[in-house]
């Protein structure tokens, strides 16, 4: 399946304000970039690097006055996502050394902490897949999706306690409880096709069976359609946008397309 | 200055469990190692890994029944720790981009919730080392050093509203108010000298004018003799001890003496 | 100044073949990429991962039959290169950690074997940027630019011997003389902007005085309008497209454009 | 089993001189660190960092006179090596990301110019593990181990027409074939355990059917009872002292010793 996706935002910037940007996807396995264009009005002096996971990462010094970024992909990704119902738990000795920092509690999954949930919400499932299914599932079911119950500090344990919340806040509790069995979990943000409302989008993967899958607590059934824009231990690793000084966000748009057969 | 220094951990072990460890020092800038001992008993096939931060992580699977962990470590270390007064803050658009990862908010360091606190507290100092060492030092003379008040889920505004707690705590309140000023500032796991009472410790250190400095806010002055275990954001990345299972941890002894001058 | 740069390259494919490919420019110090294009023809499916030296690299299998691959790159780069007559050696001692590995000999710069070439051919200059300058200055004045007396393994050593060769070999010859006075050389794969005749491109970088400066021994002066592919130790680290099975490469053609002042 | 291992170097230096060293061996896959020690005479301040092959690596500026360092290491490691008659060659776009840098040609080890030569020796054998044994058995068997007749621009195809050489040389052969066969290998430093006559030691590992393999064709059949220093493509990433200025080993020793059963 090839996606068109981008977003668009709009910063009131009020003195120089430095800024570390994450929007230019990459492509890895399961995501083959065509294309790619990353617009920056006015145009400011921009470096980027790699962090910690492998995301890329744009550092510009941004001017008084607006700055609006643009940035559009063309990727080739999966129509589905893989399925794999009984696939077992991967052993933590058995763990590829950089997967193992996905097995620890962090800023907004306090796994440390949930061990008693965990073990509730996949009571009788098998050790692996299941589990983190029967999480996901648990979730989707028990959770309304409602903006503007949780903000930047919320964590997974807040999510539990209110049984609301985001994307971002589905993901922080899949992430944590999926932690919570020894299951290495890890937090994507990105673009999904056709969802409603459109925006840009978060969901997470567990490492099972010596590979990672992909579970989004959001959606009734497993869809493909996915365009990739980082990964990360939760939401902290995967800032869009960090100004550090005195800047609005007026504004943010995201949009996905399917290219047209016949595009090039 | 030359140290020798060494923990003691004894665990009780009820099933299989695998481990993550990080207890092997490395040599790096300021910390030279001479000598070093590690052992396990029983003993038991360990594999090591340098993490996202070059933290050396040794991993186990324990068997049930007793695991006794000791190791040791001959240092050659600085007597005293660098003071800058007046160093000026590096602008974020300048800082190195491994030092990047240090300047956002971690599990036990909320500096995104912390802005006004770090104003207020630093408030008339020179942006740069003199924030950070008005951080310290409000925190030496405001917080009680108790043990006990605090546990694993402790982070710094729990601790700023409390008023007290151990190193760890003074660590991540200095980390959180420091980075609140977009100041890169990381934790270090380590042994300090002639600690009272002896103990594995804990310390930040802040970046400022291109380099990192130390700062410990358990203590009154600044001091050396420091032997380094681990870097991190904060507690979470250097934890030297992690069981993925049923254990109890019945002992844990800390260690360091300076080495007589004739030795060789 | 802006650039549009891209490159075409046909293979004919025997059999199925893994391939190698490493043609996605990357952002970075002085570069940024505005848009990006990447187009295999079939498609097929390809991943992505980072080398060593940060390089993005690309993986497929290419299917018997014709392989066109195309990509195409719109950068911002700086109009001229930074120069700096008279600035110092960086000691060795004090060379960051990620720089010390462009330090020593690799299979195409022989720089252990060529101490007193080294030194003759800077006779006089100050240690540093100037040396680098002379070696630069000296290639430029002796050798003959020609296509088809170098291949595949020609080496800095033959390169001396002959005197002549194409961009490859007098940047290989740079790096080898400049490494063998301890500074550390890189060697750049890229497009240069009215480069005569217009193809792909090599040149080389030093470290001097805390950063790199750009070399280039096929250029009468200093020119900028410079767009990075990859860096490394030599060509070896920085191929374009690596097959492995019978393969014939039966076109390649790369270009270079200045982009219209009015355009987004 | 369990191996004290160590070396002596001693230098001649005669102005002050930066060097790099690579003598601390680092607890690994199938390589455990019980203890070590590392003296440097006079004690001058050092510094150390991991390479891009996770070697540590120690700088330091010697100072005129004599330097005198001494490493020891106390290692568990295994008493014979994995065999794997029949198993098969890991498909080229199935190679682990970290592993695809040992499949090229590199300063020592001229892959590219030696396939026939490659097709000649495996002749008749399984692609994989056998074309391995293949290669190492034809080197033990064709080749005279002799000093004296190579030195450190001696290469793989050097080593080929002379039919003799030290393990250095042998290793490096070793790699180049193999990688000429599609198969990763790279290039190990260590010690030997009853080496005859003893001495620091080098060979090489190869990638197949998913897991690094050891190949030694300096020994008749395969034997443990290794401890590994560090890891490179070939010797240029593994040397073990690299002196920038005017230095003279005066001598080098090495040692192995099986530690007794009794010791803790």
């Amino acid at each position: 399946m090839r996606l068109d996706a981008g977003c668009e935002l709009e910063f009131e910037i009020l003195e120089p304000t430095p800024m570390l940007l994450m929007l230019r996807p990459r492509s890895g396995e399961g995501q083959w970039v065509e294309a790619e264009r990353y617009a920056l009005q006015p145009r400011v002096p921009a470096s980027e690097y790699a962090d910690a996971w492998g995301n890329l990462c744009q550092r510009i010094v941004a001017r008084p006055g607006r700055l609006h970024i643009s940035t559009q992909v063309r990727v080739d990704t999966d129509d589905t996502i893989a399925l794999a119902p009984g696939a077992p738990r991967t052993p933590v000795d058995q763990l590829p050394v950089e997967v193992i920092g996905f097995l620890l509690a962090s800023r907004y999954a306090e796994s440390d902490a949930l061990a008693d949930q965990a073990r509730d919400v996949t009571a009788g499932a098998t050790p692996g897949y299941d589990q983190v299914e029967a999480i996901r599932a648990w979730i989707h079911r028990s959770f309304e999706y409602r903006y503007g119950v949780s903000n930047e500090s919320t964590s997974a344990r807040d999510t539990i306690r209110m049984r609301k919340g985001v994307c971002r806040d589905f993901a922080h509790v899949g992430i944590a409880l999926t932690r919570a069995l020894g299951i290495p979990a890890r937090y994507v943000a990105g673009y999904l096709h056709e969802l409603e409302p459109m925006d840009l989008h978060a969901w997470f993967e567990a490492y099972v069976d010596g590979r990672w899958y992909t579970f989004d607590a959001t959606q009734a059934g497993p869809r493909g359609g996915r365009v990739i824009i980082g990964y990360g231990r939760d939401a902290l690793d995967v800032a869009l946008a960090t100004p550090f000084g005195d800047t609005k966000l007026d504004n943010m748009q995201a949009w996905v397309r399917a290219v047209p057969e016949a595009a090039g």
